[in-house]
Formats: C-alpha cells, sequence, structure tokens
C-alpha cells in the first residue's frame, strides 16, 4: 500500500535530457537542526539519444572510496559525445553515510544495502532505497554498484556477480565481470539476499555487477587505478561508452561453502598470520586474539576450515567477538 | 614542587626480583562508574641478575599494534634464563586509550608523547608519564618504544632514532636501530621536542629507539615479524638476550626539511596518486581533495615541494582542512 | 489491527467533570533509567455544562513558545464561569521535545506533526498522537493548535487554515482565523499532508486553525500578545467564551506555488539580504552563503524566483545544504 | 508473512546431543564498527535423554544480577548424570543490555520483555525474541525467567506466577513457584501483557514461573542462594534433576488492584519514609519528594491508597515525574 | 598569587545577620547554552548571636544522599530560637553533580574531595572548593561533611574522624563521632591526603566529623534517621542547639592496614560471597567475578588478606579491573 | 616561563608584505581522527606601506555573526589602493568553535574572551589567545572585536569602549565608537576583566573598540549593515582606508551598577513582558518564568531593580536557574 505513495524525493535533473546534468536528489529531512531541511543527494545525468542505460553507483556504504573516487571523477570528465545511451552516476548512494565516513547511516544507522525496496514513508534511508527501487532501477539496463570492506574489512580486489536461476541473465553479468578487468573475479552465491539492492535489481532482470576493492576505510593508488578502469569497460562493454574494452588478466576464485567464513568468541587483539591473498592450507592457524588485560595469557588460535587464499580479512587491530576474522576463497577456472 | 609528591601509582610488580612477573601498574582513578576504581597497566618484569636493564614499551598510542603483538607475545615467551639482566615491558603504555583503540587516552584526551615529564597531581595520561619519568626511566639503559601510524596515518616500516647533540649517545641509538634491522631506517631531527617520551629518555642519557611500523590502525603480518625480530636484535645487541642479532639489509632514510610534509587545505575525499614507498618528483601531484558536495567539480592537486619517497600518507578516505596529506623521505647512506 | 488495541495513556482528569481540573496524561515509558517509569503531559480541563468543545495545543514542537505561553496562561486564569461548554488543553503535546527544547522528541526523534495517526503499540511520539487521534480529537468541535518557526526558521506573525474540498468546513476555518486577529492570515494548500495533526483533525470534519507567530526558539512580548488575544478570540467567535471578538486588522496572504521556497545547495554561513516581512522582486537576491573555509571567496546567491513579502527564512547564522533559506507570500484580499 | 522468514540467528550447539555444551546463539550483527559482525549470546544445553526440558533464562533485563549469578554457576556445575531430559540455560537473554549493565539494549532500547513474539527482519532485540518464539520456547516444557528490581526499582525477593484462564495450567506454575521457596510467593494478574515473554510462553500453554529477587543492579549473598535453590527446586519439582525439593517456609502476597501502585508527579529527591517489607496503613506518608532548587520548600508527600507491606520501591536517590514510587502488597493464605 | 584573586562567587546571604535565611551562593558559569549563565548553590544560615558556628554539608559527592535528607530537611526545619551561634547548611556542596546524580561534576569531572584548596579561577568545582577554603571554612569551629557510598559502593553506616597529630584536636574530633551515635564508628588513618575537605578543615584547626551512611545511590528510611539523629547530636553536643545529645550505642571499628582493601583484577560478573556486616576469616572467599562472554568458565575468586567485618562492597553488578571489590574492618574498643 | 617558548603557530601569510593575502594561521592538533592534524585559522592581510595597523576580528565567540558575515566580506572587497597601512583581518578568531555554530570552542571548551593572556603549551583556545597575545596584538595600532549576544542573549546594537586609567586612551577609544556610528553606544566599565581580549588589547596600550549588534545566533539585514558600515568608519577614522566616516545619529548608553542585571532563581519557561529597547520603570515586573511540570501554577515575576531600557534578554524560551534575565542601560549625553 505505501508503495503507491510518491516518493518524497524531488530530483533537480531531468533523465530525458541529453548533455551533462550535475544535480542532486533532493530529500526533505525535518529534524531538530533544520525544521525544514533535506538531504541533497548528488546526481550527475550524461545523455546522448535512447541507447541503453546504465546505473552507477558507489557509497552504498559509506566508508568505501574507491567507487565514489571513480564516479565523482567520471562524472566530472566523460564526454557526452563518447556516450551513447544514458549514463547515471550516483557517487554517494547513502550520502548521509558517505559525509559521515561511516558503513551506515548516522541519521538512522540505516544500512542500505539491506533496506530494499525501502519504503516512502520509512527511514532517510529507506526513502533513498524505495527512490532507487522505483525510479532509477527501471531506468537502468546495466547496474554496477561498487563496494570495499569499509574500515572494518580488508578484501583482495574483485569485481563479482550472484549465480542467477535465469542463466542468460546469470551469462550477461559474468561476462559484464570479465570485461570489468580487476585482478580477481568472484562467482558469489549469496545466502541471506533479503534487503539488498543486488537483488532488487536482480529480480528487475538488470545485468548487475559488483566489486570488493580493498578496505580499510581507505583507497590506495592502485585500487582506485582498477575502479576507474571497470567502470569504463563496463560501460564500453555494454556499448554506452565508445571504444574497447581494455582487457587485463583476471583470476576467478569462488567460495564454495560456509566454511570460508571464520568468527572470533573473545574480544582482544587480533594478529593476522596470513597476509591478504596468502595461500591457507587447512587447519593452519590464520588468526590468533590476545587477551590484553594482563602479559602471559596464551591467544586463542583460529584455524582454516579449508584451504584456498585469504580473501578477506577483519583489519582493526582489536576484534569483538562475533566478528568476522577471514574469508577463504579458492582459485577456479 | 609537584615533582617531589609521591606517584599515586603501586606497582603489584618487584623490580629487584629474578624471575618472571606478570603484574600491573594499578593507578587509582575515582569516577562516576566507580567511586574506588584504578587503571590497571600490565607490566612484565624479567630478571636474571644485575646485568643491563631495557625499557620495551607498545601503545604510547593506543591505536598502533605492532608493538603490543610483540611485546604481549615476548612478555609471554622470553625465557629468563636467556637473559642477563632485566627486561622492563609495558606493552601497552597508555592503556585507557590502547583498551579504547584510539590514539589519545578517553579518559582525558591525553596524547601520551606530548605529556613528559608529567605530573603524579594532573590527569591519568600526566601520572602514567610521571611514572616512566621517575620510576620506569632511571631504571633502564636502553629504551625500544613502538609506534606505528595508527588509525589516520600509514608509514613505510622504519626503525629510526634522533640527531642529539651528544654524538656518543647519537652514535649508540644508531647502532641500536641498524640492529633492529627494520626494511628502512630513519634519522630523525625533531624539531618541537615538548612533551616527548623520547626527550625525556635522551635526556637522561638513555639510547632511546623507535619505530613507524605500519598504520591505519591494523597490522599485518609482516610487520608483526619486523616487529618481533627488532626487539629481540636490539636486546641481543645490547646484550641482554643470548644469541646473535639477525641482521637484514635496511635503507638509510632522511627527511631533510619542512618541505618533506604536505598538508591539506580544504575539506573533502583524498586520492593518493602514488601508493606508499613510490617515488616522488618535485612538483608531482601527490595527492587530490575532491570536493563531494555536487559532481562536476575539480579537485584540488597537492604538489610535491621535493623529490623523494613516499614515507607516509593521510589513511583515511576523508580528510580534513589542516591533516597531513604525505610526509617525503629521501635515501641515504 | 493495532487501532484496536486500547491507549496505554491513563487520563488523571474526568472529561465529563464541571470546573476546572489540572492534571496529567500518564503514559508508562519504562527505560534504562526508570523502569517503571511514564511521561506525564499536562492537561487542563475546563468545562460548564454540554456546550461545545474546544482542543486547545502548543508544543506539537518542542522548541516553539508563543502556543505554551499562552496556554500554560489559559489554563491558569480562565474562569469556567465564563465558559460554556468544555476547553481542553494540552500546552505541550510533545511533552518530553517541549521538556528539551527541541523540535521533535529526545525519545524517538518524533516530529509530531508527521506521526498521525498514531499507534497504540508504537514509539512514545506514536502513543500521544494514537491518544489525541483517539480520545481527544473526537470530544472537540473546534481544534487550536499553535505554531512557531522554532529554533531554525522565524516567521512573520499569521493565524492559518487550510483550502479544504468540504467548502462549508473551509468556510467555518478561515472565519475561526479572521476571528483570531493575527496580524496577518494566511490560506495554505497542504501538499504533503502524511502524517499532519491538521489532517488528522480536518478528516474529522473538525474546524481547525493554526498558526506560525514567530520563531528563532524564542517569544517575544508582542508576538505572546497576539497568541493570547487570538485564543480567547477564537474561543470567543465559537460561543465557548463570553464576550466579544476583539478584532483588529489582519492582511491576508497566499503561498501560490512551489516558487515560494529557497533551498541551500551549499554548506556555509547565510547572509539575509532582507529582513522579514520585507518587499522582495523576482531575481532580487534575496540571501547569500559564505564559503568561511578561507578568505577571498565569493559568496553564492539565492535568488527570488517570484516577487512578495519575505514570510520565513532559515534562523541560525550557519546553513547546510538543503535547508530552506526564504519563503515567500503575497498580499491577497 | 515475515514469521516465516528463517530466523539470522545460528546455533552452535546441538539440541539433541546428550551431554554438556557451552556455546553461543551467533547473531549476525553488521554495523559501523564491524561490518560483519556478530552479537554472541552465550548459550548452555546439558542433556540427558529424552525426558522433559526446562528453558532457564536470567538477563531479559541486562541489570538483573540474581538469575545471571544463578545460571552462569548452574552451567558450569550441573552434572549431566543428575540430569533426566534438558535443561537449556540462557543466562543473559538480552546480552547486549546485559554486557552493558542497563535494562534495555544499548543497541536499539529493545525491552526484551515488551518485544515478544519479536520478528526475524526487526531489530537485534526483535530478532532474539523471534529466535526464543520460535526455537527455544517451543523446546521447554518449564520456563523459569529470572527478575530483579534492576537499577531503578527494589523488590523484597520472590517467586511469582500469572492467574491464568486454564486453571489447570495455572495450578502448575503455582506449584513451581511453591517448589522454588523463595521468602515471598506472588500472585500475579498481568493487566498489559502485550509483548512479554510471560505471556508468549504461557499462551504455549508451557508452565511459566518468574522471579523478583532485590534489584537496585546489584545482589546480595543472600538473594543468590535464594535464586539458587529455587532454580535447583524448580528442576527437581519438573523432574528433571534428580532429588527431592529443599523446602523453606514462603508468605504468599497479592496485589489486589491498581491502588498497589503510587507515582511521583513531580521531579525530586525522594525519601523513602518506609523500608522494604514495612507495614503501611492506609493514608501513611510512604515516601516524600523534596525539591532541591532551594532550601526551605516543604516536601510533597506520597500516602498509601491501601494498607499492606512495600513491596517495591523506587531505587536512585532522584526521582522524576511519573516514576513509580511504591508498590504495595497484601499477605495471603 | 591566584589565592589573592577574589572568589568569583557571590553569596545571597549575609552571614552576620541573625534569623533563618535561605538563599544561593551564585558561581557565574558561561557556557555554550548561556552566556551569561551561573550556577546557583543553594545555602541556608539560621543565626542567633555570637555563638560558635558549625558547617554542614551533604552532597560533596554528587550520588549520596542521606546526608542532603538530613540537611535540606534541617534547613526547613530548624527554629533559630532554638540555635545559638551560626548553622551554614549547604545541602549540596557539588551541586551540578548532585543534579545530575553523579559522583563528581558534569561540568568538569572535578571529584570536590580531591579539589581542595580549590583555585578562584579553575573549573567550576575548583572555585567552589576555593569558596569553602577562603569564605566558609573559616567562619566555622565544626564540621560535618556528610558521605554515603554512592552508586558504586555500599557502607556499613558510621561516624568517622581522623587520627591526628594535633591530639587535642583529635579527641574533640571523636568525641563528635560518639555524639553522633552511628550504629558504627570509625577511626580513619589518611594515607593519600591530597585534596580533601577533610584535610582543609583539619589543617585549619577545625572539629572535623565525616560520614559512611550507605550506599547505592539510594538510601533508606533507617540510615536517613541515622544521618538526622546525627546532625542534631553534633550540634546539641557543640552547643548550637539546646538540648541533650540523644546517645545510641555504637561499636568503634579500626581499618589497620592496606590488607583491608581488596581490588579487581579482571572484568566481570560480581558475586559478593558475604553481605555488609558479616565476619570474614582471613583467607576466606569475600567476592568471586565471573567471566561472561561463554558459560562454563570457572570464576576467579577474592580471598580476604586479614580477618574482620565486611565493612564496604562493590555495589553495581558488573566490575571492571581496578575496582575496589571489599573493605574490612575490625572491631576496636 | 612558558611565555619563552615560541608558538606552535606558522601563518602562511607574511605581515610585511604589501597587497592582499589570504592564508591561515595553522596551529597543529594531534587528535584521534587526526595524528598529525591541524586547525586551519582563515586570515587576511591587506597591506599598503608603513602605515597605522588594524586587527579586526569576529567569531571571539562562535555563534556571533555580523561581525563574520562583515570581515570575510570586507577581506574579499578592500582594495589594497584604498589602504594607508596594514589591516589584519581574522573573521573567525574561536575558529572551531565558529565551525560548530557554539559560543566555546568545542575542542577544550575554552571561552576566547577568558583564556587571555593563553599558552603555547596549553588548550588549543589557549595556543590562539597566545599567539594573538604575543604576535597579532603587538602588530595593531587599533583594536575592533565584533560581538553579538550569541545563541542564548539578544542584545540592542551598540558600538563600545571601556572606561579606563588612562584617559587619553579612554577619549581615544570613545572617539572610535563615536566613528561606528551604530544606533547606539555603550560606556562599559568592566568589573571582571580577568582573561579577556579587550584587556590585553588595553594593557598594551591599544585603542580597543567592541561591538554588540544583535543576538540569538542569527544575523538581520539591518544588522549586518551597521557591522559594515561600522567597520569601514572605524578604518577612515584611522586614516587606514581612504575617504570620510559615514556618521549618523547614535544614543550613548551607561551601565551605571548591578542593578541593571536580573538573575533566574528557577528553571521553567521564560515569558518577557517587554521588547528589546523598551522602557522600565522600577519595580515593573520585565519577565515572568513559568513552571511546566502541571498546568495551574503561577509563574514567578522578576522585577526591574533600577529605571532604563531593556538592552539585552536571555533568548531561549527555556531558562535555567542562575542564568542572566535582562539588562537595563541609562540614557545619557
Amino acid at each position: 500500500m505505501s508503495a503507491l505513495r510518491p516518493s518524497p524525493i524531488a530530483p533537480t535533473v531531468d533523465f530525458e535530457r541529453d548533455g551533462v546534468q550535475h544535480g542532486f536528489l533532493r530529500l526533505p529531512y525535518s529534524r531538530d537542526d533544520s525544521a525544514w531541511g533535506s538531504v541533497m543527494i548528488p546526481i550527475c545525468v550524461i545523455r546522448n539519444g535512447n541507447g541503453a542505460a546504465a546505473l552507477l553507483t558507489g557509497g552504498n556504504h559509506g566508508d568505501e572510496y574507491e567507487g565514489p573516487l571513480a564516479l565523482y571523477e567520471l562524472a566530472r570528465t566523460l564526454d557526452p559525445r563518447n556516450v551513447s545511451g544514458t549514463v547515471i552516476i550516483v557517487p554517494a548512494m547513502n550520502y548521509p553515510a558517505f559525509r559521515a565516513g561511516t558503513r551506515t547511516s548516522p541519521i538512522d544507522k540505516g544500512n542500505m544495502n539491506r533496506s530494499f525496496p525501502g519504503r516512502p514513508d520509512g527511514t532517510v534511508t529507506d526513502k533513498i532505497a524505495d527512490y532507487f527501487q522505483r525510479e532509477l532501477l527501471p531506468r537502468a539496463d546495466i547496474v554496477l554498484d561498487f563496494h570495499s570492506g569499509g574500515k572494518t574489512l580488508d578484501f583482495m580486489p574483485f569485481c563479482a556477480a550472484h549465480t542467477l536461476l535465469d542463466k542468460a541473465q546469470e551469462e550477461k553479468a559474468f561476462a559484464a565481470v570479465e570485461a570489468f578487468s580487476a585482478p580477481f573475479s568472484m562467482r558469489m552465491t549469496e545466502i541471506d539476499t533479503v534487503g539488498m539492492y543486488d537483488t532488487a535489481a536482480e529480480e528487475m532482470g538488470k545485468v548487475f555487477v559488483t566489486t570488493e576493492l580493498g578496505g580499510g576505510g581507505t583507497s590506495r593508488a592502485e585500487t582506485v587505478r582498477i575502479a576507474r578502469r571497470g567502470v569504463l569497460n563496463v560501460l564500453r562493454h555494454a556499448g554506452i561508452v565508445a571504444g574497447a574494452v581494455e582487457k587485463t588478466p583476471t583470476q576467478w576464485l569462488d567460495m564454495p561453502s560456509g566454511d570460508c567464513f571464520a568468527f572470533a568468541e573473545d574480544d582482544g587483539m587480533i594478529e593476522t598470520m596470513v597476509d591478504l591473498g596468502g595461500k591457507v592450507e587447512e587447519g593452519q592457524v590464520v588468526a590468533r586474539i590476545h587477551s590484553t588485560g594482563r602479559t602471559g595469557i596464551a591467544p586463542q588460535e583460529i584455524k582454516a576450515k579449508m584451504s584456498g587464499l585469504l580473501a578477506a580479512r577483519h583489519f582493526p587491530g582489536l576484534v569483538k567477538a562475533g566478528d568476522c576474522v577471514s574469508v577463504l576463497a579458492v582459485e577456479v577456472g
């Protein structure tokens, strides 16, 4: 029922107009420090005729930077004469979180990637999700959503798509991943899809591609280069930007089961025994958790439940019980 | 005058007793949630006879992990039969900051390395500094204080000592740096020494060695190995631990002038154009700061004022006006 | 379904009893600092026989003071012998917000005027709205809800009612506005009515009158006099209080379109170029936003999209992107 | 509909395995300081064959300690050879609240005992409630949920059960209360049962027993002894633990009407005129509330609306308008 | 030097005027929410001619209630015709802390009893201490300062004075303690006297008496009666209030050494094995600290280092490393 | 001694260079979110030869806007060809407070105008004060420091100077006030000068002029015009800017005694009975404080202790005991 209510978000751009437009999604947000305030989410539309449309997003989580760095730059530099169709760029999707440098929104603690399909009368995060669900996703043929590990995880750089029931759709997505040309490419099987932007796009039949390009709440020159090359490659692959895909080698990975993940059962100081990308044998100690209240206490050891590469790890020096400590992946293809 | 008042800190270890003792420096700290509470700073004393004494510290800043990871491990594993003299280990010097995972103390915002010589009637941080100044430093012949970049800076891994007026003292310190065997070794000329632990130790004539071994509020397997090898090497070099120094090659560096440092003049999202350890030419853009309030705005460019290696950089993805963006160093020797 | 559950709010007054009663709406609110605590919302009932009933409210937003100042005074001084019917006074409707001096509730950030029809099992704000929806509004024939600009907006003083589909109902409301006799009177066409108390009352067919009497989180002697005269005039007009309406001249205003509103697109320091009530020509600069990070930067200019009077403006000296900067109105009648 | 979605909680224990298992309910909880974090709720299962099952819980409110002290101890010491059937122990049901020492969850302010039946896609507190509703309660024949007054209330120690429509079920519950052998035993008639764990259990036909064993956010040696004896007695009474009930005398109490409760109408400093367990006559002053802004002001007196024993009282020295000041009970049986 | 600057505090009472005056110590305190604000500390002066003067204080720590309850009542009820001399009552010495219900000041975290002699240009707490040091203490012959355990400690009720070098002064203080007639009376030997109000008074040669009358951040009817009787007894004993001392039996206690105190070395949930006033033998377990992160872990035991009565204990259910767990005292006399 | 230590502040402008420079005072500030961060205080130097120097400041308190609005504009528009000498502009002196929109610094709660002469090794606010004391004030001949009422006070607009012992200096200051040409001009006799910037400047013999130009944490077009005209007038009067003073009429005022000020003795909702600039007779009620916990309570009345104009008043709708409620001034000359 609430789906019938119009979105409170007003765009200052016209999605049907050719050329480059830099504007905002204005979302009214009344609060103690601004009775008639709004959240102003930057949006850029670059259009040249009636071709295919790409929807490009960063800042789905607010502490991940490769995506925003690639997309603010793309919005500033992409010449519409090289475009055929439409490129919609929202470089910082959960803009309040992005401004705060936090994963979730400081306004409502909303995790954007668990808020779909959203609600027009929900929280600020819900309202943004609803606008993507009902206004932006339907306009797109291909969707690229940038992620990195954020402040608390670090990843080997990969582009990824999901295994899907619709194998034709899946095939298109994996082809786009291949075009992206990250050092690694991941086949992901999502177990818990509740609230994900990915699923929202896939259920509409869109070609959906995502990434994990580093983490720790920072970026590196190298990972930013991967992101910039990748987004152009995907647009070229889709025929929206002129020119050939700049292909570089990629290693395909798989996460075959829940044994990929290890979790801490105690608070403490973490010691990673293997660096990112390192090979791990089943039974090997991948991390130790040190109790710090006194000296002389033996650390807890966390052992690998399978063999593989260390694809991701807990980033901060301190760890809490329940935190994901490490993720292993296996090379395929 | 306040220097004559005894420290309120009570150790539960006996510095004159042989063997291994795991104990606390108990610092009374009355507060709303514990009227008769204390801060319990872990300390370990490993002693075997009347030889030289080393004072080893980590957690001077609470968000730096290579030092604590090396020192909790050393305290747990060092066999007193291999020791000749005394090893005093305080793996988390600013313990309240270390428990909170923050650079400064959550109690009083005290930056330990700007709090010397401390005060017995000051803040909690002041009282800890005073105890080191009056009780621990006088017991030591050699002092090793571990640092890394913390949550907001990232460093190429180096061990360092200061240029000193007393050249004999300086020479001993540089020899200890050489023994540490980090990948890089730094000659530092401190300009503003006010309140530093380093200076407090050096003014007492101690051999003082420090490090910067990474950063970002995390650690890597590789940097922890450097720290563990380094501390043992320094103790072997000093004759306190039996065995030969495990020497590996090191590249000496220098920071010749204030031109090493670049600062942001605007808030925004930072893009590092060069990764840590990369070569930079004078005039090259080392970083760009992107305005994020709307798309289509050209970033501010920050250019190198000299040529060198990128020795350190701002870590988080967002930057504020006044933040140090990059530090350059030159290879010497 | 939840509408069938009884309200958890228990009044300590009897709405059917003649005379003056000063009491509470007691709303159980279990929380960390009071396991069996309650919110105690002051209410006053002044009744003399079976005549018409007025429901008078202030503090719908907690940082607006003309309403509470008029209503606490009225509750203290209105002699039931001068009354014919019932006057129900809730001088601080969102009482937790009023006590905190904030627009929204410090308990749940609830904006009372966006919370109707409320829920008996929702937040504290939802529960209050539900009690008005199901218990208080049904008792009333005429409803007067006081507003001012609060801490972040400032208004020319006006009384207002909405254009309604039921023209007989609308006419009664505008007649009550005329009786109020504020310096200005406003015809309002509400676009987004979701959750408003106004709409809840109007949908029940009540005569609903509201005000904007100043702002900035303060009040002036003059605006308090307007409020006190206005509420008595409305009660006299309704025949609930004896005596003639004290009529003074009023200027009717209209807000013809969305061009009335201007919004900031940048953070900064705001400079109002016209004071409240001043005349503005289309294209005139009504405000400038100064960047403050350095000197020498030209301010952004905000221009009027129509001609009119400056009816409202952003109040605090700093402004954020998305804030409403100015509201224009045109004189009619 | 949401009830059909599986719980996100994964237990690390096997409810069908004999012996003692110490494990966790792992509840994924993504947040700013841990992107892939979890809440780890300790659980212990002690099983010996196919007999009856008891579900034992403490920490429903996080600042009540008799229950957790009895249950961590029971989990550590109960020998499965003395068990016939299954004992499921969750000593700190609202574990985030328990770790914070607060009544409600610091994550979402959830009051566990007002969150049933919960939701698998709600807040952290909702998800825990849902897991009890759908996974744990169905496994149990008898349910014992420990409460005390928490930081803001203090109670005479009693065990209690509710009057129920199903008199056979009620009789079993009162028999279990009698077996518990607290100094006092209470017949409770719940008025507002919305969201209670008690009601959730009773509606499934379980034998449900609860307690109030002191309060103030502390425990006493004596009340802990009552709790430990009580839980063993209930398990013996249910035939799950071998041995006879250790019966001690108990005085039955009743709370006959809303006159049992008195509430503050003003903020101030509270003075209890009668200590816990003291006899009170109707009209007697049970508490005074002192205004503290200046000296010389007469306190407000709060008088008993009935005669009885002081069964509970407001604990902190300061009181707010709306707080429950005192609860009276009458001796029966 | 700062001592020569006058206090910024302005009293609204005249210390030389006969009769009862209820007024304030007004302390200017400019802050964000009140540019020209003040702290208004209630004070009452009851004077009848030129006799001896008593200075009576509560709320030295803001979460202790027996003193304020006795002193607001005394200020309201003491008839100056029964007085000979002057009674100065400051029932809530650290008034900002008292209003917040916290041990220390919410403004500056100042612990009043560690802030003497204070400073006229220091924090708000420093300024209050300075006013007592230079203006109030010099006016007094006898000083009674009420304490209880506050929110984090609980005490057996006693009145106390210090052993002093001036044995005549000490004798007068112990005689006043005897007159107070608390159930217990304590001889205290203060080790660390830095900043104490007690010491400030004693160094001026005043007769200084203090108490510990309970704790937990609450009060009981019984402990309030002890406080009220005690303060009148001390005033009668001093000849300031007419009438005979109401003597009741008291048991003298002593705390012979540092072995009285036990401290926690771990965080956890505390279990008191002995209730307040209970007898303890050397080596007996007085408390256990339970780890709560998982079930099945043996608690840490804290053993008595001497025999005695449990005179005080940690109050909250959770405990942190460094907290004082228990205090033992021995019966003397 | 600390005065001999150099300031840690580094200016990026050269005070001896002709022309316009827009730069920063860079103050190193190490903190948890930026280990090597700085505060960047904007400064503008406009110089043309060796004439007299003016030091112009706003944002001494961070929530006062007329000064910053006049000074950012002046810095942007003043043509050095119209200057003879030097104009140093620091439009936001307590820059951290100004950015936060608060009276005092969010870093250290420092009130800049109570922090002089500052300390090079103190808080951030102390360091800024020290830089003005030792580096900027000595460069100036005339000093103009803008103030308004801030968020919690509102003033009739006036320019002011202090009565001084040095009557020649006083005369020059009053002449500059007269040149400023505010609607009102005030002779101020400061009682408590501790820590004031005013006094620091006056003690160096500088001509010091200040203002109060409105308040409430906002500005009006009219008061900004007064500020802009005033600063140019003062510069023209001093011969630093070319052209004649634009003289407009001013009414001189005096605050003859402490009877000018009235303070609240209770918390509540304030009602101003007279608007700013209104005439008040001795004994007249200037404000009432309403208790809001229940209806039906008579307000407290605050009466004028002398006759005069209402020169300033408490601004927010709520008031706390100790707040300054009103300031009266008398017309002179």
